[in-house]
């Protein structure tokens, strides 16, 4: 169990290691850099050296400060640890919007305390911006200031703003009609955002975030950033969220309940 | 014909013009301001106080400093000059996106000569990124210092990354088949983007923009911006492109070529 000291100090030392995650990544951004294949992927799914170079900057600093933590990391695999505590890192989230230039791309980096995730930051250096989430409060340190983050409290489908990477992600018919029936209910429908839409979730400008097909790694840093502002991330059955697959993230219980009862029908766990 | 004096000078006022509209418009990003629904439009079409009164302040500084310049926006429609000068102005470009909290809107102020527009600039405040283009370059003042602007060398569809704001933009059968042919040939789609897109082909990050539906304030300022990089903006059939409708904007002549073989079965001009 983490004392909010102990809570206090990693949560500084995960903005230290967003830093130096960033001083690998940022360079490379919109920096013409030619892109690696991962192979044994279906579908076109790019790492830049900035990916794996950021993985290996953050993970040798936990190693220095926290040796007996374990790791699990998406470029360089788990190395599981003594303490219980687990740091799962994405050094960039959205590399298909990294490599388009499109600034929606984060480094997520949550804690894990062996239960579920407890600290989580999304850190969009271009912008300045870092979504912070820990038991007590989630904050946006961004151009503005620093501010807290608020869900919304639209409870309706039809009032809805929803965001979704690419519907392409859906690869299963029951998967499709059931994002296609939500879409078709809701407001307004955004795609491309990756980590980004799920911290704009927890700022209260986006309702609900549907994905399907999601890592440990894409979702973990997330989870206290929603939970802290309010908001619920789940599997679409309503099942725990932090081995990733399909992922409901909403503003509040009454709008994940309606977009359950759709989601529910192609849930797969 | 203007002058490179002249260009000078209005291209430094187009920049003062930006200053003014982020004034009124940054302070209403996620602010959680209620959203007005234009009339007479199909689908779900928000303007917001912030996109009325960035237009007034706009216009209230250009007949203060030009009054004999014609000035062409989404909100307060078309006033004819003297001077055959019309500044052509949409302050938030991407509704969706603005309201949705997404930094991909912006505000766009082109100067049309009479026969083409000959100044573009991009404005977007909150990451604090301004795109612009003029006779003899294009620049990015960002994050990152000025940086010019130019674009890819990419030449195959195969290889081309494409941006789209939203799919469902195509309402034609033909315009729906062609752009999925497209899609599907390339190596990778963005959604998401509108004005932004078409900045990030000026600065080489993706090679083809392509939508349907567009009005001239949409696209007028954009055009200097991508042909000053060294890009190709046109209709699907090959035509000028500043009034709007179906636009293709391609990062060099022979992507620009292999598209429109496709895109020219689906041209409405």
């Amino acid at each position: 169990m983490l004392s909010p000291q102990d809570i206090d100090e990693l949560a500084t030392f995960a903005l230290e290691l967003a830093d130096a995650a960033a001083a690998v990544t940022l360079p490379h951004f919109r920096s013409g850099l030619a892109v690696d294949h991962k192979e044994g992927k279906h579908a076109f799914d790019p790492v830049t050296a900035a990916d794996r170079d950021g993985e290996e900057a953050i993970r040798k600093i936990i190693a220095q400060r926290y040796p007996d933590h374990g790791i699990l990391g998406e470029e360089h695999g788990h190395e599981a640890g003594r303490s219980g505590l687990t740091w799962v890192l994405d050094p960039i989230d959205g590399t298909r919007s990294f490599i388009s230039g499109v600034p929606l791309w984060g480094t997520l980096i949550a804690l894990n305390d062996g239960e579920r995730p407890v600290i989580g930051v999304m850190d969009q250096p271009y912008i300045g911006e870092r979504f912070v989430g820990r038991p007590g409060g989630s904050e946006l340190i961004g151009p503005m200031g620093t501010l807290p983050l608020k869900t919304s409290a639209c409870t309706k489908l039809e009032e809805a703003l929803i965001g979704n990477t690419d519907p392409a992600m859906f690869h299963l018919d029951d998967e499709k009609a059931a994002f296609r029936e939500i879409s078709s209910k809701a407001r307004l429908r955004r795609f491309g955002g990756d980590c980004y839409f799920y911290c704009l979730l927890a700022a209260g400008t986006l309702d609900l975030v549907i994905e399907s097909g999601l890592q440990p790694y894409d979702i973990q840093a997330l989870i206290p950033v929603i939970e802290n502002a309010g908001g619920i991330v789940t599997s679409w059955s309503g099942g725990d969220a932090q081995e990733g697959g399909q992922v409901v993230a909403a503003a509040n219980y009454e709008l994940h309940e309606a977009a359950l009862k759709i989601l529910g029908q192609a849930a797969n766990d």
